[in-house]
C-alpha cells in the first residue's frame, strides 16, 4: 500500500490536470482546492470539447450538482474521452436519490464503470438500491449505515466507492480504509465534498492504486480540516483557513492521519 | 407577529431544505449564507427536475440575475410544483428594468403570483410601472423612494414585498416594517441581495405569515451584518466575517434588531 | 501617457457599468474584483439580451474559460452591441490552445477585432501562432518568452496586447510596458487572470487610450497583490485580503507602483 504521505508526495511532484466536470455552486471552490493542494484544474464540460480535453487531462470527475441534459451529455463525451485514453474518472453522485433525473444519470454514469465513486451515505445507499433518508443533498444516514452498500457497489461495479462524512469509509470491495479528522465546520461550508471528489481526481492521476489514491486524498483533506478547525470562529473564516491548511499539509503531517484498514 | 427572534429559533429547529434557483455569481454565496445562517439549500434549477424537487423542498426561490430561455423554463416549472404543494416561493427580480428577457420574464413571473417579492428600490418601482434609475444591477433610488411602489405592488400582486437598501422596507400591502443594520461593506460583496433573497426563503418555509418570514431572515441579515461589519478591512475579510456571524446571531442578538412599524 | 493614479481616480470617479461574460469559475470572484476595486460588474451572457445590454453598459469582457456553443452566440451578440454603441471589449482567451472549439473560438473572436485582448504567455504564443506550451488552463511559457508575439498580434489585429504572468507585459505594437509587482500566491487562486480582465474593462470604460487603461487596471492588481501578500499564511486567507487591497489601493501607491517603458 502506498501511503498518504508518499501519495502527497507524489500528487505534489505531478502536480496533475484534473478536468472538473462539477456543478455551479463548487467551481470556484473546488478549482481553489485542487491549486492550494497542488494540482491544476480545469473545468471543461459541453460535449463539443469535454472528451478532447479529458485525453489530455491527467484524470477526469463528474459531478451531477446541478444537472441538465446538455451536460450529461457532456458528461458522457468526457467520461468516453477518459476511458479511450486510459485514464481514471471518479463519479460524484449528488442527491442522485432526489429526482427521477438525478436517478437516471447515476444509473447511465454507474454502467460507464466509474473507478472511483464518492459520495455521503444516502448516495451510496441509494446506489446499492437501499432506501435512505437523504434529503435534498444532505445525507440523512451515518456512514457507518453504509458500510455494507459501499462494499456491494465495489463489488459490483468494480470501482473504489468512498462514504465520506464525519468519518471516512473506502474500500475496492475487498479491502476496507476508515479516515478520520475533518472539522464540524465542514459541512456548513457549501461544496466540501464536491472538492473532495476533484482532489480525488488529483491523487487518482498519478497514484496507481485507486484505493491508495482516495485514502490519500481524504487523508490530505481530514488533516488539513483538522487543522484550519483550529481557533476559527465560524464556517466563512474556516473556509479560507481551510484553503491555508491544504497547502500548508506537508508528508509529515499525513503521517499522523487518523487511517486504520478495517 | 412573529417577532425575528422566534422566527430564528423556528427557522434553525426546521433547518429548511431550500430549492435556490439562482444565478451563476450567487450560488456559492447564497448557499453558504444558507448553511452557516442553518439552511439547507439546493441549487435545483433544469426544466427536467426542477418542479419534481420543488415538491419536496420546503420553499423555492427564483433570481433571474443570470437570465436565458431554458433557465426560464425551469423557473416556471418549479413555480407550478412548488404552488402545486403549496410552497411558498420568493422572487428576485434582478435588474428587471435592463432588458427586454428581463422585463418579459418578470412579467411573467409576477403572473405566476409570488409569496414575496425582494429587491433594490430600482426592481420595486420598475415592477410598479413607475420610472426607475437603475442602472446595471444596481440600484439607482432610496428605499425610501420605493415604499409606495412597494404598498402598490402587495396589493395588486397579492405579495409580501420586500425593498432592501441602507435601510429595508418590507410590506404586505396593509402593514408596513422597517428593517435597519447591516454595513456601508455589503454593497461591495456581490450576491448579497441574491443570497438574502434565498434566506427569505428559509424563513418562509417554516414561519407561516411571509409578512414575519421576510422580516426574520431581514433582521438576521442586518444584525450579523452590523456584527461583521466591526473591525474588518475591507470587503473580503467582511465576507468571512459575515458568514461567521450568519451563524453566531443567536435569538437574543436578534430581540435587538432595529425592527418598526411603519 | 494617463499615469496609472489618474486612471485610478478616473475609474472609481466613473465606477463604471462593466457588462462581463467570463466562465462559471470566475463569476463570483470576478464580480467582487470590480465591486472592491470601485466599479459595477453585470454579468449578463445570453444571445437574448447580451447585444441590448452591452449597449448600455460602459464596457464589455469575455472570457472563454467554460465555452459552450450557446455562449459563442452570446459573446458574439454582445460584441456587436459593444462594437455598435462605440465601446471598447477586451478578450480574454483562456486555453485557446487547448481543444478545436477553443481554437475556432479565438480566431473567430479575434477577428472581431478586440479593443484588448489579455492572456497569459501560452494564450498569446497560441494567438500568434507560434509553438506554446501550456497545458490546461496554465501557462507554460515565461511572460518575456511571449513578448515579440505579443507585439506581433497586437500590429495584425490592432489591439492592445496584455501578457500576465510574474511580470507583465501590455504593448499596442508600438509602444511596449513592463509592470511588476504581485504575490507569488496569486497562481494559487482562481480566476485572478479572468478577474483582471474584468478590471481591465472597467478601466478601457473610462480612460480613452487602450494602452493606459491596461497599464492603470494591472498596476492596480499588481501594487493590490504586493500588499495582500504581506503577512497571510496561503492562498484562503490572501483572497480575502487582496479584495481588502484592491478597496484599498489609492492614486498614491498607485504611484509607487514598478511601470517601466519597453
Amino acid at each position: 500500500m502506498t501511503s498518504p504521505s508518499r501519495s502527497l508526495e507524489a500528487m505534489r511532484a505531478g502536480a496533475p490536470l484534473v478536468q472538473c466536470i462539477t456543478n455551479y455552486v463548487a467551481m470556484n471552490f473546488a478549482a481553489n482546492v485542487l491549486l492550494a493542494a497542488g494540482a491544476a484544474p480545469a473545468m471543461v464540460h459541453d460535449a463539443e470539447e469535454s472528451g478532447e480535453f479529458a485525453a489530455v487531462a491527467g484524470a477526469l470527475t463528474v459531478n451531477i450538482g446541478t444537472l441538465s441534459p446538455r451536460w450529461v451529455a457532456g458528461m458522457v463525451e468526457a467520461i468516453d474521452g477518459a476511458t479511450g485514453a486510459g485514464k481514471p474518472w471518479v463519479l460524484d453522485p449528488v442527491a442522485c436519490f432526489a429526482t427521477g433525473l438525478r436517478r437516471e444519470t447515476t444509473t447511465k454514469l454507474m454502467q460507464l464503470r466509474p473507478t472511483i465513486v464518492r459520495g455521503n451515505a444516502s448516495e451510496i445507499l441509494a446506489i446499492a438500491g437501499e432506501s435512505s433518508s437523504g434529503q435534498g443533498v444532505d445525507a440523512g444516514d451515518s456512514v457507518q449505515a453504509a458500510e455494507a452498500a459501499a462494499r456491494k457497489v465495489a463489488q459490483e461495479a468494480g470501482s473504489v466507492v468512498a462514504v465520506t462524512g464525519a468519518v471516512d469509509f473506502v474500500t475496492d470491495g475487498a479491502r476496507g480504509v476508515w479516515i478520520s479528522g475533518g472539522s464540524p465546520l465542514m459541512p456548513r461550508v457549501t461544496a466540501t465534498g464536491c472538492a473532495l471528489t476533484c482532489l480525488v481526481g488529483a491523487y487518482a492521476a498519478v497514484v496507481e492504486d485507486p484505493l491508495d489514491a482516495t485514502v490519500g486524498a481524504l487523508a490530505h483533506f481530514a488533516v488539513a480540516g483538522e487543522m484550519a478547525g483550529d481557533g476559527v470562529s465560524g464556517p466563512g473564516s474556516f473556509s479560507a483557513a481551510f484553503l491555508d491548511a491544504l497547502m500548508a499539509v506537508g508528508p509529515e503531517s499525513l503521517g499522523a492521519a487518523r487511517v486504520r484498514a478495517a
